[in-house]
């Protein structure tokens, strides 16, 4: 993308009301517009950061064998009726009542539509196991929007259900989304740590929250430090296996590692003291095993081999796929600005021409543009007739891992420099070595 | 995908209340299911060439340079007020109040919200020109959905808006996007006919509608049927280029061709008798220019290089991306199910095993699936107990444009079966003949 033809508005000054560095950064950067409290419109920069991040959930959960399918927003009030929770859930359901005097609701999550879903089509064992997700807009009218898309009103959410014939089942699907959760995060250069948490309007006895270590976290946590050192990693994780999966649950959950709605003082202070962490964290996702909770009321059954018909054993998974957005800021700035992994950066590396309209300048930026993308990367060069500091501030503020530098000294030299946004150091290269330099970086991602 | 892993809930009867063909096609094919009255969920199959249409369209605007962002669903009832249209939209506007008592609605279109956006961040002629759009679920309070996804209430689509310093380029914008629809359309297999149409509650004097040719079509349409020889085909033409953009618009909207909004019978009966034609379309786009209709009253102005501040002139350009499903499959079907061009097909490729757990049979399945895959194709592999007859059935219903035959007496004679759904017609190949078939098949799309 050239810069003088794409729609980036980036802020000079802070926004006054931002309370978060996520939340500046993201309106400094461009990112994000308020429309409405807590309803955001993603900008063009903000809304590629949206696709990589619901790019890389699509191709975890379809890695662990789950299916895409589409839920609409809108739901009807009957539905939540049947599983008793239309009463239940208070002011965050935004009612809507329809021309024809319908009662309807925006949904906030979807355990009642896609149990609705499987009991109109599956009715044997033979169908089983069956895990379905979507990533769609949700809506919970919180009162007090805050954070940015941290805590916003309409947010983009995963969210995936497991139908199983057994507990057993159930669980390793339950573990099964756990270590496809790791991979995700860790996919996106985030630590987010399991720990067990409450299980709230949702139900059901097993659950665990995925936690990133933040100071502006709403969440209080409490864990041992030796948590923080595992790492899912390369290794390879057959998630038909119900063993491998178990072992991966079991090395991540057995340490303590639990939100303040769970936290034992007692449990808590068996770990060595030097061990013993109190912190804040973000929540970016959430398991649940729930049984039998809305397959009984609303009758989502299946008949076993030996002919018996019983309801079928639930959970439900999911990751905040807008929220992320702030939780990786949060874990990646400085004061120049947003540092992204390179698994989500909204652009590859960012082309700074020193001395626009010189025509050698021009001419090597154009090849380096063209170049970076033959090898399939993204690049956004900054053709803008601007001084070096501003170009170099906006690339710093947005964020993009890797910057290439081109001037007419260095063109004469026969070198570009390259420069890492989070160590911000650089090196001279010829401007062929540098494109080999930033494929390289992508190449395993 | 294998088929015994997947979750296509096919029906075996038709459905009572659906009366147009895509719509029972859409029910039976396990693509769609009627959550409430004109809204649906996506279900696996129908969600895959959703998403297929979906990146079409992204790749064809930003061929034309256009720049991708998303706006939420929800709005304030504020903005519609700005434009005066919130008293006027009526009852299809679906309007909500949330838990503070402020109005909101559920966006049917986006003018208000984009030129929100646009007075927000930009201020100098030198950032025009400039086209945004986004694809983003909207909703209309139909009194009557009807024709499954043809009508529905929650619908998805895709809206653009340009912004620029003078009529003519605005103009110029408005040719662009006829052009890159065009080119949409066909790469979808789908010939769709500009005609110049009525602006509704959008507003303006330009408009052309692009309508699909069916009998199922909710409008009437009158056209030379000359128009229907006219193809874009693989012509380069270079978006940022006036004159090319205006030659294409003048060869497909010189001829005849009109909704019965605007249809004159006098002018009509100029055309030659034999090439009068009178028919029912599916309108799946259209584009509009209006001017200074909402950047006027809502102040998106920019400074001029003289230092004069105008509004811009602006166009809104929509095409109906969940309703393209509809108009594909009433354009692509026979009796036996949907029949889908390559461009949209959910899969590439079926492979049909005629004697599951036949050892030979099996592994011939899994290599032609391994080998499908390895050429970056997206198999569908039906690896079910069940009769021949029932796996030809669901593979024709569900209308992947390819299949592959297995079964131990072809195995024997060293071949497999490749057959194109739209003729019917087989070729007994060598496995690795058939894939390299197919992947020639798709190497252009």
């Amino acid at each position: 993308m050239r810069l003088s033809r794409y729609f980036l508005p980036v802020l000079k000054e802070t926004p006054a009301d931002a309370q978060i560095a996520s939340h500046r950064l993201m309106l400094r950067a461009g990112m994000i517009r308020q429309q409405s409290a807590g309803i955001y419109s993603w900008l063009p920069l903000g809304y590629r950061v949206l696709r990589r991040i619901e790019q890389i959930v699509h191709e975890e959960q379809q890695r662990a064998g789950h299916i895409p399918l589409l839920m609409p927003t809108l739901q009807s009030a009957d539905l939540w009726r049947e599983s008793g929770r239309y009463d239940d859930y208070g002011e965050e359901m935004l009612r809507i009542t329809d021309r024809h005097g319908r009662d309807m609701l925006y949904g906030p999550t979807n355990e009642e539509m896609i149990t609705d879903i499987f009991r109109a089509h599956v009715t044997s064992y033979k169908d089983l196991p069956l895990t379905l997700y979507h990533i769609q807009w949700k809506f919970r009218d919180e009162i007090r929007p805050r954070f940015g898309v941290m805590r916003g009103r309409e947010f983009l959410m995963k969210d995936g259900y497991n139908f199983d014939l057994t507990k057993e089942d159930a669980l390793h699907a339950y573990n099964r989304h756990l270590v496809s959760y790791l991979r995700t995060y860790e996919r996106m250069g985030l630590q987010a740590i399991p720990m067990r948490a409450d299980s709230g309007p949702i139900g059901g006895d097993d659950t665990h929250e995925f936690l990133v270590l933040a100071e502006t976290g709403e969440s209080e946590v409490f864990y041992d430090s030796k948590v923080t050192d595992i790492r899912l990693g390369e290794r390879e994780i057959d998630y038909d296996s119900h063993a491998e999966c178990r072992a991966v649950m079991e090395e991540f959950t057995s340490l303590y590692a639990r939100t303040d709605e769970t936290h034992d003082e007692a449990v808590f202070n068996e770990i060595p003291e030097e061990r013993r962490r109190s912190a804040r964290g973000i929540e970016v996702g959430q398991i649940f095993y729930f049984g039998t909770k809305y397959s009984e009321p609303m009758g989502a059954t299946v008949v076993t081999q030996s002919g018996e018909r019983v309801p079928v054993h639930m959970g439900s998974h999911g990751i905040g796929v807008s929220r992320l957005l702030g939780a990786l800021i949060e874990a990646n700035h400085d004061e120049n600005g947003i540092i992204w992994p390179e698994g989500v950066t909204p652009f590859h590396c960012g082309i700074v021409n020193l001395k626009q309209g010189d025509a050698e300048a021009d001419a090597a930026c154009e090849d380096l543009y063209k170049a970076l993308k033959a090898r399939g990367l993204e690049p956004l060069y900054d053709d803008r007739e601007e001084r070096a500091g501003a170009k170099f501030a906006t690339m710093d503020l947005i964020g993009l891992p890797w910057r290439i530098t081109v001037g007419p000294r260095g063109l004469k030299n026969g070198v570009v420099e390259l420069t890492s946004r989070r160590t911000g150091e650089s090196e001279e290269l010829a401007p062929e070595t540098a494109v080999a330099r930033v494929a390289e970086i992508y190449a395993g991602l």
